[in-house]
């Protein structure tokens, strides 16, 4: 069985390195143009995709999947719409590779400068939503690489479809096929044979829950960029406005509840403690269950403030539930985030400069922000265009990561027969 | 042993771990003063160094170490006011850390923006050179980092004397002295626990021969910046100016045989065949030994080029020792390269524009140059002050690896009270 899978991973490889040679040099247009026959070939073929979508949300029936799952798995008109929309919005990013940075002359004669390129082979893990094999491809292929996708046994027959749709865009546009491969099977040991390929792939990219993507990391012989949790804070400065400290907390904890950039702890300083009442009252307004230490407990005498454990300051609750602090100071707030936060993205709402200046510095996370919702974490916020992720890791690429974190850089040089002295 | 080894790192670990909190937020003139003051501390305390370095060449010369490796290990006056004036030229570097770019207004009305930020903990693992433990601390604590260096066994008392210099230079400079650890002890295991210890080491860069680089990849849990083979380039075009590429090709091979950035294989558009024996001629002049395909033999008659085989375009002599090949055309000779380098650097000599371009664009190396010496690979040249390394890898940083190489980014976003809607 080992070396089934082995075998099989070696035949994707081989075939992925191979069409990466060739996508690495492609033309702008070719890229695009291929991307936009893949929204075309998707709207066209939308039928099939939805009959395939159909079996695979009949065995989730059948397998008891549960209702959020299912949610996630379901396709319909508008979602495979979606899709087709999402690769026409990547068609019409600007092209990292090829750009040339920094070129500069030094002592010798020589210019020396950066040039932009895609990293490769890239190996894509995830889950149940089926639209992933369209975005996760389609920002692949864009910034020049090949793609390994392997999504959830449950979206087998979706993904299947999709693929087959990008794949035929690939060659109709004049690029290799096998620069998107799907792995067609649900047998298990494929991932761990793909996450050791580290012959053929450059980087593994997992999507999904906390479990698959610290397995992933736990396992995988190939460079990983890895998103584990959303453990994200706001604190509320002494010198806070008050009107926009409710709303910053508000809109972070509340906007959405399931996301990794929503609130899930808020720091108060004690000089603040006037807005601690107000800021409950508005959480519970929305149905936000409030755990408090003591002093936030007092602060907010008369509203239902449940006390907080040590346990919740280091929960992502991914629901609407916010643990809640009071600190003495600002080094205590930081003091509290370095020691909790998952370094993913934290805010200070305050009008004092020095503040806000340390905040910005001393705070190690892969987002900082003053005075703005912890919410905006997000690709297309940042002007990325869009997104395949958001990287908890410090090497190569943190914070969310577009079509650039998929490319590297390599030194040209340009000489007229210079040699070292 | 091994929980031994374990515990261990984890003390050096989690000192290391606080240190970095401090040096990430260190000011740029602590810093450089720490370095200076190390250089001082270095010069003054020489002969400690010296007679250090003396135990080691004795403990050498009865382990009979060859004397290759004995010249590494020497330290004499001006090897240590060699590595004093390294810190020096640190400390006098640009401070990459807290460098805000692209600063730019959003739509919702942020400001987003990217700052350099230290990565962290960064191992450095090396072999018999007692001079890498000043260079790379010096580069490691410049960049806001705390480094865990471990020196081959032969240099223990050398790297000791050196170590204890650069503690106490923080010390006195006002940085933890933890920012800089030296594993004492010669236990093979400790190798094996740092390389494991994901938890408290962000990166690792080895530093040495092909095979601890090798090992160190394959085993480590914590990601590595790697440097492998240098087989290194110069592909002579149709349309090269003879004395330019006569003149590139024996400075990338003659002007030092023993370093990564050295041509090991020339390749010659066959239009270009009068060259070969005037090129061949100069190698064997400097006493190179030339290793030719049949074609290049029979273009070099008369001369003594032996019989080349497929293992010799796969070899990184480090010695004189050339492979030459002819080829067709251009493709054939981007093939080759595809086929054998070792992505390092490779240069094209040519006064055709679209060969130039097409070289740098098709090649898939660190360092790709047109009408330039492979010798000009290098942090100095390159404008980066000082380097650590040179990496083979695609991730995070490739080819020569300075100050920015050891930092990473991190998003900051400044608001005036923005939330999503």
């Amino acid at each position: 069985m080992k070396t089934d899978a082995k075998t099989v991973m070696n035949v994707l490889g081989g075939q992925a390195k191979a069409a990466a040679k060739a996508m690495r040099v492609a033309d702008t247009g070719v890229k695009n143009r291929v991307l936009q026959l893949a929204a075309a070939v998707i709207r066209r073929e939308m039928k099939e995709i939805l009959a395939a979508n159909a079996m695979d949300m009949q065995a989730a029936e059948k397998s008891g999947l549960d209702a959020a799952l299912k949610d996630r798995l379901l396709l319909n008109g508008d979602r495979v719409d979606a899709m087709a929309e999402g690769l026409e919005q990547i068609a019409a990013l600007p092209d990292p590779v090829g750009a040339i940075d920094q070129l500069r002359y030094r002592p010798s004669g020589i210019q020396v400068g950066h040039m932009r390129v895609p990293l490769g082979v890239i190996g894509i893990i995830y889950e149940s939503r089926p639209n992933v094999t369209a975005d996760a491809a389609g920002l692949c292929l864009k910034s020049g690489n090949a793609a390994i996708l392997r999504g959830g046994s449950e979206a087998i027959h979706s993904n299947r479809a999709i693929a087959a749709c990008l794949r035929r865009a690939l060659v109709d546009g004049g690029l290799p096929q096998n620069a998107l491969q799907l792995v067609d099977s649900t047998d298990r040991e494929l991932v761990g044979a793909l996450i050791m390929s580290d012959a053929y792939v450059d980087v593994i990219i997992p999507r999904g829950g906390k479990s698959l993507i610290a397995r992933v990391a736990a396992e995988a012989r190939v460079p990983v960029i890895k998103h584990l949790d959303g453990i994200c804070h706001v604190y509320i400065d002494a010198a806070a406005d008050a009107e926009m400290a409710l709303n910053i907390a508000v809109n972070a904890k509340t906007h959405r509840y399931g996301v990794c950039n929503a609130m899930e702890t808020l720091l108060v300083h004690q000089d603040a403690a006037a807005l601690v009442a107000p800021i409950v009252q508005a959480m519970l307004d929305k149905g936000v269950e409030v755990r408090g230490c003591e002093r936030i407990r007092a602060a907010a005498e008369g509203l239902d403030v449940k006390p907080a454990s040590d346990q919740d300051w280091r929960t992502e609750y991914l629901s609407p539930i916010l643990s809640v602090r009071m600190v003495d100071d600002f080094e205590q707030a930081v003091d509290h985030i370095a020691t909790f936060s998952s370094a993913h993205t934290e805010t200070i709402v305050t009008e004092n400069y020095e503040a806000g200046q340390r905040f910005l510095r001393e705070v190690d996370s892969s987002s900082v922000m003053w005075n703005a919702s912890t919410r905006f974490a997000d690709g297309f916020e940042y002007g990325l265009g869009a997104e395949i992720g958001i990287s908890t890791d410090r090497l190569h690429v943190r914070g969310p990561v577009g079509l650039e974190g998929l490319t590297s850089q390599k030194w040209i040089v340009l000489g007229s027969g210079q040699v070292r002295q």
